[in-house]
C-alpha cells in the first residue's frame, strides 16, 4: 500500500472479528518494528505478543476496563528498558519513550498496509499489566494495542486536527 | 512508494546537497505529521521550520556540534507542550513524547517517500535550543532533523538490528 494511503486511512479500530491473524502477516508486521530506528541503535524495546484469551481479558481490565481490546485474536503490548542516556537531559530514563514509540508507529502503521485494525491504547495501569505479563522491575510498559481485522468496513473520518497554522512555524517557535 | 519499501530504505541521512526543498513537498512532509494520531487527540506539538543560516548553524552547535545537522536547507525541531495524563502513570507530563514521537516518525517516513533525507536527532542540549528558538518554558524539543536531499545515491546498508526472537515473546515477558 502506498505510504500516504498507510498514513490517510488508519484509524483507531475499537470492533474486531475474531478470524486469526496469519503468522506470515503477524511476522511482517513485528518486522516493521524491529527495523525502526533508535537513539544509538540501542532498540530498548520488547514487544509481547498475547494470544491467550484469560490474559487479553485480564489485560483489557487493566486498561480501565476497555473491553474491546480482549475482543482481537491478539494483543500486543510494547515494553521499554529504563535507559539513562545522559544527553537527552530532561527525559532521563525516559528517553526509552521516544524509541519505544518510533518502533510502534512502524508497527501501527504496517498493521495498517496489512489490513489490519490497531488502537494505541495510552491509557493503563503499568503495574497491573507488569503483574499481568511478568514484565521485570527495570522494564515499563510503553503501549498496546489490539490487533486483528476491524469488524466494520467503513472506517469513518478521522479526528479533527489542528490546521498546519497553529503547529507550524518559520525560525522561532 | 509503497509503505514497506519507505521504511525498509529509510537510513540516518549526514550529508545534504543545498538544494531547496519545493513548498509543496515540505508541505506534504508537514502534513504527514498534522494527521498523526495521539492520546485522547491532544496533539501536543509545534514543529519550527528553521531556514535562517545563522539559526541553523547555532542549533548544530547545541547539538553538541553535529555540524552536518546546519547542512541541510532546513532544519526541523520538534517540540511538545508537557501535559499531564493522570492514567499515564509512570510517564507523568512526558506522556507527551510519545505524542510527539508519533508524528515525528509520520514526517521522518514522508520525507523517504519524498526522496528527503533525515536524521533523527535525539542529542541536543534543550535549554540551549529553547534559548535560541524563543520556546516557551512549559514546551521542550523532544527532537530535531535536518530535512534535505542526500549528497549520496548509496543510503549505505542499515545498522544491525537484533533477532525477532530477541525482541517477541509470546503471552509472557
Amino acid at each position: 500500500m502506498d505510504f500516504y494511503e498507510v498514513i490517510r486511512t488508519r484509524r483507531s479500530i475499537r470492533s474486531y472479528k475474531p478470524d486469526p491473524i496469519p503468522e506470515d502477516v503477524l511476522t511482517r508486521v513485528l518486522e516493521a518494528a524491529r527495523i525502526a530506528p533508535s537513539g544509538s541503535n540501542r532498540q530498548p524495546w520488547k514487544f509481547i505478543v498475547v494470544k491467550n484469551e484469560e490474559l487479553k481479558r485480564k489485560l483489557a481490565v487493566a486498561c480501565y476496563g476497555q473491553m474491546f481490546i480482549g475482543e482481537a485474536p491478539i494483543v500486543i503490548v510494547a515494553c521499554g528498558y529504563n535507559i539513562h542516556w545522559n544527553r537527552g537531559e530532561y527525559m532521563g530514563d525516559l528517553s526509552m519513550l521516544v524509541d519505544v514509540s518510533i518502533a510502534f508507529t512502524h508497527l501501527i502503521l504496517a498493521a495498517r498496509a496489512e489490513g489490519l485494525g490497531t488502537c494505541w491504547i495510552g491509557s493503563f495501569s503499568n503495574e497491573k499489566v507488569k503483574e499481568i505479563l511478568g514484565i521485570p522491575k527495570d522494564v515499563n510498559v510503553v503501549a498496546i494495542t489490539p490487533l486483528g481485522y476491524p469488524r466494520d468496513e467503513d472506517f469513518g473520518e478521522p479526528g479533527p486536527r489542528k490546521p498546519l497554522s497553529e503547529i507550524v512555524s518559520i525560525d522561532k517557535f
